[in-house]
C-alpha cells in the first residue's frame, strides 16, 4: 500500500514537497512519502485541545515516561525522568542548550558533511565550527575520532546514525568518542534522531551510557514517524549544570509543544511500532535498490539517506539535497531521500542514473 | 447542542478539566466545554505533517496574513506582514518580550487584579511588578489610568479585554492610557485574547493604533475558539527596537508552532465565525444567568469570566479560581467561567448561591 504510489499521481496530486519541486521529482527534504501511523492520526484527530493536564507542571506531561520507557526497551537505558525537556524541534532544543551551555566565540566539533541546520545554528550563534571530516574507510566512511582539532572544543555535537553518511557508529567508535570527550572536557550532544531507522546487521547505541556525565540526548519521533510538522522533540538533559542552566531561565521563555504533538509523539512510540517495522524493511529494499544504482558507493548503514559522489545532478529531474550545503567534505557530492514508493524510486534512479 | 450538556454526562465521561476538579464542577480552567469548531477539527485532522512549506522562511507562513486580514476586518487597522512573530502561546510571547525590552528589576505596570501568569511571569523574571488596581467605579470596574506609579515603568502589560474583571476599556481610556504611555515612554505589551468575546452594546478597540509606536500586540485563536492545547500565538512586534532585539535571538531559539497550531488557527480564523457567533450568543445569555444569580456585582463586558465577591467558595462543590492568585485586589473575590452548557451552569449557580 505504502509501497504503490505512482509518480503521475503525485504529479497530479501533489503534497507539499512535490508542489515544491518545480516539476522535479523531490528528494531533498528529509521526509518521507509515507502517511502518518494510524495511531498517531487518530490521536491527533481525536486530541482534547482544552488546556492540558501538564499546564501548571511540566513534568507531569506523558511524554516524560513514555521517553524514559522507550529508551530503555530500545537502546537498555533509563534516564532520569526529572532531566527529561521538551522542545518544539531538534534544532530548537540544540540552540536552546548552545545557548546555555557555551559562550560565543567557543569552538564546537561537528562530524561533516553534517546536518545543515545544525552547522547554521552553530555558526549564526557565533560558536566556531570545528569540523571532523569524513574520511573514506574502504567499505564505509569513518571519521577521525580522536582529531587534534576536539583539544580546545567546548562540545561535540554527535549525530548517531550520522546525516547524510548513514553511518551507526559501532562500540569501538563510541568508546573512543567517549574518551576523547572525556581527555578534552567536552559536552557531548547526541542526536539520535534516526536512531530507529538503522538496517540489519547494524545496531544503534545510544551514547549516553559511554558518557553518562557529559551526553545530552535529543530524540524525536518526528523522524521515524514522519511527523516533522508536529514538532516535538524530547531532550534528555543529564548534564546538571546544562539542566540547571536551561531551568535558570524564565519557565515558559522556550515554548513547548502542543498538545498534538505530544498526543501524537505518545500515539507513535506507544501504538506505532507495527507501522515502523513495515516502513523500515520497505526502506531497506530501497536502499538496496539505490546501493544497486550506484555500484560501488558506500551504502547507509540507517536513515532514509543515500550520500552520493554524483555528477552535475541538476536537469535530471530529481531534486537533491546539495553537498555543499552539508559544509567540509560536501563537495561533489549529492543528498538523495529514497523514502517514497517502488515506482518513485524506480524513476528517481531511472533519471539520476540516465538509465 | 453545546448548550445540552448534562451534569452527570461529564462526571460519567470527564473530560480533562472534570477528571481534575476533584468531584467538583470545574470553573475555574479558562477554556469551554464546547467541542471546537468542525473546520478547525477538520484541519487538524487532515494536516500534511511533513515539513512545512514555512520551514525555511519562517515569513511564508499563512498565518500571518490571515491575521494581518482578520486585524484590518475586525478592528481596522493594517498591521506590518514583516512584524509579525509566531509563538506557541500568550506566556511565551510576553516572556520572550519582557526578555529582550526589559531588564532585571525594571518597572512593569498591570492591570489587577491581573492574569495569574502575566504576574508570575513578571515576578520570576526579577521584573517588578506595579499594580494599577481596581477601582469599584459604581456600575463598573475601573482602574486609575494615569496613577503615579507609571512614572519610572518600563512597560505596561495591558489585558483588554480585561482578565479577571471582564472590562472592555473604552476610547476615552485607551486615549488615556496611550498619553500616559508617551508621558512616560513606555512599551505596551497588549494582550487581546479575549477581543472577540465582547459582548453588546461593548465594542473592542485595538489598542495599536493609539500608540503605534509602542505597542506590541499579542493574538490568539486559543480563546475565542478554544484551542489552548494546539499552542499557537501571534504577537505583532510593532516596535521596530523590540523586533530587532528579537531577530537578534538564534533563529529557533523560542521555539514554533507545530502545523497543527497553524492550520487549527487559521481555520478558526478563516471558517470559525459561525461557530464564534453561536458560542458568544450563548454565552452572553450565560452571562445574564450570573448576574441574575449575583445581583448588584459588576457584570462582564466581555470574556466567559465573572469576577464575584463570594464568600468561602470552596465547599460549594464547584471550583474556582481564588481571588488571591490575581494578586492586588483579590482577597474576598473569585473567577468564575461560565462557559458550559445550561444544565451546568444552571447547577454551578445552584451550588454557589444555596438556593
Amino acid at each position: 500500500m505504502l509501497d504503490d504510489i505512482e509518480v503521475s499521481e503525485l504529479i497530479r496530486s501533489p503534497g507539499i514537497k512535490w508542489a515544491r519541486a518545480g516539476g522535479a521529482i523531490p528528494a531533498w527534504i528529509a521526509d518521507m512519502d509515507f502517511p502518518v501511523p494510524t495511531p498517531v492520526r487518530d490521536a491527533i484527530a481525536g486530541a482534547d485541545l482544552c488546556y492540558p493536564p501538564w499546564e501548571d507542571d511540566p513534568q507531569e506531561n506523558p511524554l516524560i515516561g513514555a521517553y524514559v520507557r522507550r529508551t530503555a526497551g530500545k537502546w537498555g537505558h533509563r534516564p532520569d525522568p526529572g532531566a527529561i525537556r521538551l522542545f518544539t524541534d531538534m534544532i530548537h532544543a540544540l540552540e536552546a542548550i548552545l545557548w546555555v551551555a557555551t559562550e560565543p566565540g567557543d569552538a564546537i566539533a561537528v562530524h561533516t558533511p553534517g546536518y545543515p541546520p545544525f552547522l547554521a545554528a552553530v555558526e549564526r550563534m557565533g560558536r566556531r565550527l570545528v569540523p571532523i571530516p569524513m574520511v573514506d574507510g574502504g567499505s564505509r566512511w569513518t571519521f577521525d575520532i580522536d582529531r587534534r582539532a576536539l583539544a580546545g572544543c567546548r562540545a561535540l555535537i554527535l549525530v548517531n546514525p550520522q546525516n547524510p553518511t548513514g553511518r551507526v557508529f559501532s562500540r569501538d567508535e563510541l568508546s573512543a568518542l567517549a574518551a576523547v570527550a572525556d581527555t578534552h572536557d567536552l559536552l557531548v550532544i547526541a542526536d539520535e534522531i534516526h536512531s530507529e531507522l538503522t538496517y540489519e546487521p547494524h545496531r544503534h547505541l545510544a551514547f549516553a551510557p559511554f558518557a553518562p556525565d557529559r551526553t545530552i540526548t535529543l530524540a524525536s519521533a518526528s523522524k521515524a514517524f514522519n511527523l516533522a510538522g508536529l514538532r516535538c522533540a524530547v531532550a534528555d538533559v543529564a548534564v546538571p549544570r546544562v539542566r540547571a542552566a536551561l531551568d535558570a531561565l524564565p519557565e515558559r521563555l522556550l515554548g513547548q509543544p502542543g498538545t498534538t504533538g505530544v498526543l501524537g509523539t505518545l500515539a507513535a512510540w506507544e501504538h506505532g511500532e507495527p507501522w515502523l517495522a513495515e516502513v523500515r524493511a520497505l526502506l531497506a529494499r530501497n536502499r538496496d535498490l539505490v546501493a544497486a544504482a550506484f555500484p560501488g558507493q558506500h551504502v547507509p548503514e540507517a536513515t532514509y539517506l543515500a550520500w552520493l559522489r554524483i555528477d552535475a545532478p541538476d536537469g535530471a529531474g530529481v531534486k537533491l539535497s546539495p553537498g555543499p550545503s552539508f559544509g567540509p567534505g560536501g563537495d561533489g557530492f549529492a543528498r538523495l531521500n529514497f523514502a517514497t514508493s517502488r515506482p518513485v524510486l524506480d524513476e528517481i534512479l531511472r533519471r539520476l542514473t540516465r538509465r
